[in-house]
C-alpha cells in the first residue's frame, strides 16, 4: 500500500511487477482492490500501477467539493511525475476509460498505448439523467435501493441470470458499502464529475494506438457512441465482446486480461502489398 | 369512454372503428390514452379496442391487493365475453405483450393474430431486481426520482439524445403523475404482478401467427430472451427496429403502426416450389 | 398477360386488383412470375402492377446493347404514362429497389410511398467485382456453375441449410434457365447496367416516406451501405429481418407481405407532446 | 526454409523465435509466406511454427489424390513428433482453424491453447455449394475469373472499398498464381477435403482454452455457426471484430496479432467472490 501527497491530499496507489509501466484506471464504484484478481497475470508482463482517484478507495475524500473529471486527469499527471515516468500505457474501464481518454488527449506524449473498455467520448444526456437517478437513490441511504438501481444495469442480463449465486454474494459484499453515507456522497461527487465530460473536439489529439472494447449487452455506454469514438481516433481499433455487459472485466475476466496483454505487447502490425 | 363491470370492479375501455376486432394491451405505465395518436390509422382498418388493465388508467384500483399477470389475462377473457367476441387479434407492448402472450397460450382459440413489441416469455431475475429498484424509488414519493429511475432506460439513448425537447416536455407531463402516491402504489402492484411471469412451458400452445418486434437499443427486454421466445413459437416471425429502445411505439410510431397493420392484414404467405 | 410498346420494344406487365396502384420492381434474375405467391395477399388491398424490365421475363431483349439502370427508370415513367397514373407506390428488391430509389429521386412527385428490400444507394466496387465474376461464370454456359456462383450467396446460410430440399427443387427449376445462352446474356447486360449506379447525391430529393428493409444475413448488399442510405433519406424508416439473406422475400414471404401492406396502408403516424 | 519427410512426402515448415511453441495453420489459399508480416511480433514471445499443409506452399502436392481434412490433422501430429513437441498452442484461420479444432478434438492432450479466426465446427451445405462454384471457376483456368469468384467475398465490403489500391495490387500478385493449373488443382483438392468436415460430436473433447474470433462482415463463415461452436466448447471465449470480413488477419493485422499474443500469454483469469 503506497501513498503520495499532492496539494495536501493523500493519494493511494499500488505497484506490482517490473518493467514497462501500465496504469489501470478504475470505474466509478471501483478501487485498486477491484483489480486484485488481474494482477498476477498482468504483472508477469508489466509494472502494474493501480491508482485510486480522488473519492475512491483509500485516496483523499473531497467532502463538500465539486469537481470535474479533469481533476482526475491532473491526478494522473502528478502521479506519473511522482514515479518519474515519462510515458505510460493506460487501461481504463467506464469512468476510468474516460479519464484515460481525456488524459491521452491532453497529454498525448505521455501515453504510448491505450485500452478502454465500455467507454465513450462524452456523457450522453441520457446517461446524465440515469446518473441523476443514481444520486437520488443514494440520498435515501438505503443500500439495497442503491444496489438495485445501479448494479443490475451494470451487468448483462445474460451474466446476471447465469451467475445468480455470484450476484447474491456480490450483493452481500456491497450492501454495507452501499449503506455507508460517506461512500454514497463520494459516489454522488464522482457521478457529477462525469456529467460535463466531452472530449469529442480533442479526440484526434490522441496519438497512442487505442483499443476500444465494447460489450454487446452494455446498457450504460451506448454502442453507437463507442462506434463514433473509434471513428474519430487516428489509430483506433475496435472489438466487441458478445454476451457481456458494462462490467465486462468481471463478466469476462480472461478475455479482459487477454485483450490488455495482447494489445500492449503486440507490435503495431500492418500488412502491406 | 366505456365501462363494464366484473366481480364488482369497473373496467374502462375504448372502442373505435368497425370490423375485425383488435385489442391493444398497454405497457405497465400506459393507459388507453397512450394510444390516441395511433387510433386514426389503426381504426381505418379495424375495430380498435383499448383496455385499461386493473390498476391502469380508469380501471379499478386494487388497493391493498397482490396479484399476478394472470388477473389481467382473465380480464381480457371477461372483456371479450362482454363484447361477445369469440376471437380477437391482440397487439401488446412490454407488460401488455406479456399478458397477450399469456392469454394466447391459455386461450389459443380466442386469438387469431398476435403482435408483441419489446416482450419476453418470462421475467428475467435481472429485470426483477431492476423492478425492485423502481418500487423503492416510487416509495420515496419523489416524482423526479421515479422519473429518472424508470424513464431514461425505457428510451434508447439514440432517441433520448436526439429528442431532448420532447423528453423535457414528457418529463413535465409525467412529474405530477409520478408524484401521486396512488399512481406509485399502482405501479408497485403492477411491477410485482410481473415478477412470476413465465410462460415458457406453454409457448407451443400459441397457434396464432405471432410477430415479435424487438428494438435493438431495448435495455429492459433482453434481446437474447426475445430470440429464445421466437424460436419456441410455432408460427413466429421476428423483426428488429434499429435505433429504438423499449418505448418503440413512441420512438418509431410510423413503424409501429405499419407493423401492426401489415401483420394483421397480410395473408400468411408462403413460397413453395 | 399485358403488353405495351415503347420505342419499338414490347414491354410486359401484369395488373391485379383494384384501387391504389402499387408497382413491384424485380430483382435482377426475377420476372413478374416471381411474385405470383404474393399477388393474392397484396391485391386484396392494392392494384398490383408487376413489370418486366428490359431484358427480364417477357419484355424486350436488348441484344447487343449496353445500358445503365436509367433505362429502367425511364421505362417506369413510360409505363405510368401508359396507364395514365400520376402517382404510384413502389416496392422493389435489390436491382428493383435500386431502380425504384433512382426513379423516386428523379421523379419525386410521381411516388407516394417506397419500400425497398436489400437495396443500396450505389454499387460498391466490391459488389461490382462480384458481378464481374457472375458474368464470367455465365460465359461458361454451364448452368450449374452459374447456379453455384450466384444462388448460395443470395440466400442466408440459415435458410439454405434449413431448406435444403426447397433449394434442391429450386436448383432443378433454375438449371435449364441458367443453361440458356440468351438468358445468360440478359443477365450479363443487367449486371453491367448496375455497375455505375450511384444516387447518393440525389437521395434527399426523395420525398416519399421510404421503408428500407435489411436482412441480417444479406451477403450481397452491405448493411453499412444500407444504414448510410437510411441516414440520408428525408423520411426514411429502417427495419431488419434476422436470419434472412438477400432473397428476403422468398425466405420470409409472410414478413415481406406484411411489411409492404403495412407501410403502404399506415398513416404517417407521429407522437407529439 | 525447413523440410521433413513423412510417408515419402516432403513437408515444408518455418520456425522462428524461441520458447513456447505456437503453430500457425493456414487458410485454404495461404502458405507459410502469408504470415511473414506477423512473425516479428509473434516471435518476440513464442517459437512460431508455420506449416504448409499438403497441397499448400512448398509442401508435397497430392496430385490425383482425394482426401479429407483429417490428412492435415495427422500431418500436424507427425510434425509435432518430428520436432519432439508434446504440446503446442495452435492458431488457425478458416481452413486452418478447422484443422486446428479437429486436431484439438482428436488429440486434446497435445494442445494447451487454441485461437481460431473465422472458423466453424462443420461445413454448412451452403458453403459446400459455394466451394463447388469455386472449383468450377478454377477449372476454367481463367485467373481473373477465379479471383473474382473467390476474393471479393473473402474481404469485407468495408475493407474492399476503403482499400481499393491495396486490392488492385493484391489482384496483380494473385492473377499469375490463380492462372496456374497446378495451383488450381491443389485448391480443388483442398476445397473438396473440407466438404465432409464436421466435428460437432467431438467439440466437448477439446480441453484447451479456446478463443473464437468472428468478423462481423465474414460472408463465408456463418456467424450463427460460430456462435453454436462457442456454446459447445468447455472453455470457449468469443470475440467479434466489427468492420472486418473472412480475411480478418489481413484486414485487421494489429488486432489479429494482439488477440493471438494476449490469449496465449494471459493466465486463465477468473473473478470469484
Amino acid at each position: 500500500m503506497s501513498f503520495f501527497e499532492t496539494q495536501g491530499k493523500q493519494i493511494h496507489y499500488e505497484s506490482d511487477g517490473k518493467g514497462r509501466p501500465v496504469l489501470i484506471c478504475n470505474g466509478i464504484m471501483m478501487s485498486t482492490k477491484s483489480w486484485i484478481p488481474f494482477v498476477p497475470s498482468l504483472s508477469e508482463h508489466f509494472r502494474v500501477l493501480r491508482l485510486d482517484f480522488y473519492d475512491q478507495g483509500e485516496s483523499a475524500i473531497l467532502e463538500g467539493e465539486t469537481y470535474t473529471q479533469d481533476i482526475q486527469v491532473e491526478l494522473i499527471k502528478v502521479f506519473l511525475e511522482h514515479l518519474n515516468l515519462e510515458k505510460v500505457s493506460i487501461v481504463g474501464i467506464s469512468y476510468g476509460g474516460e479519464v484515460a481518454l481525456a488524459f491521452a488527449a491532453k497529454y498525448p506524449q505521455k501515453v504510448d498505448r491505450l485500452v478502454v473498455f465500455n467507454s465513450c467520448s462524452y456523457t450522453n444526456p441520457w446517461l446524465k439523467d440515469i446518473g441523476r437517478g443514481w444520486i437520488k437513490s443514494g440520498k435515501t441511504r438505503d443500500g439495497q435501493h442503491y444496489y438495485q438501481t445501479t448494479i443490475p444495469v451494470i451487468y448483462s442480463p445474460t451474466f446476471y441470470e447465469s451467475h445468480l449465486d455470484w450476484m447474491k454474494r456480490r450483493e452481500a459484499v456491497l450492501l454495507p458499502i452501499f449503506s455507508n453515507p460517506e461512500f454514497l456522497d463520494r459516489m454522488e461527487r464522482l457521478t457529477l464529475s462525469a456529467e460535463s465530460y466531452d472530449i469529442r473536439p480533442d479526440l484526434q489529439k490522441i496519438i497512442a494506438p487505442t483499443l476500444v472494447v465494447s460489450a454487446e449487452e452494455d446498457y450504460l455506454t451506448p454502442i453507437a457512441n463507442q462506434e463514433a469514438l473509434v471513428k474519430e481516433l487516428v489509430r483506433g481499433e475496435w472489438i466487441k465482446i458478445p454476451g457481456a455487459g458494462h462490467a465486462s472485466m468481471y463478466e469476462k475476466p480472461y478475455l479482459f486480461t487477454s485483450l490488455v496483454i495482447g494489445f500492449l505487447l503486440a507490435k503495431e502490425t500492418t500488412y502491406t502489398i
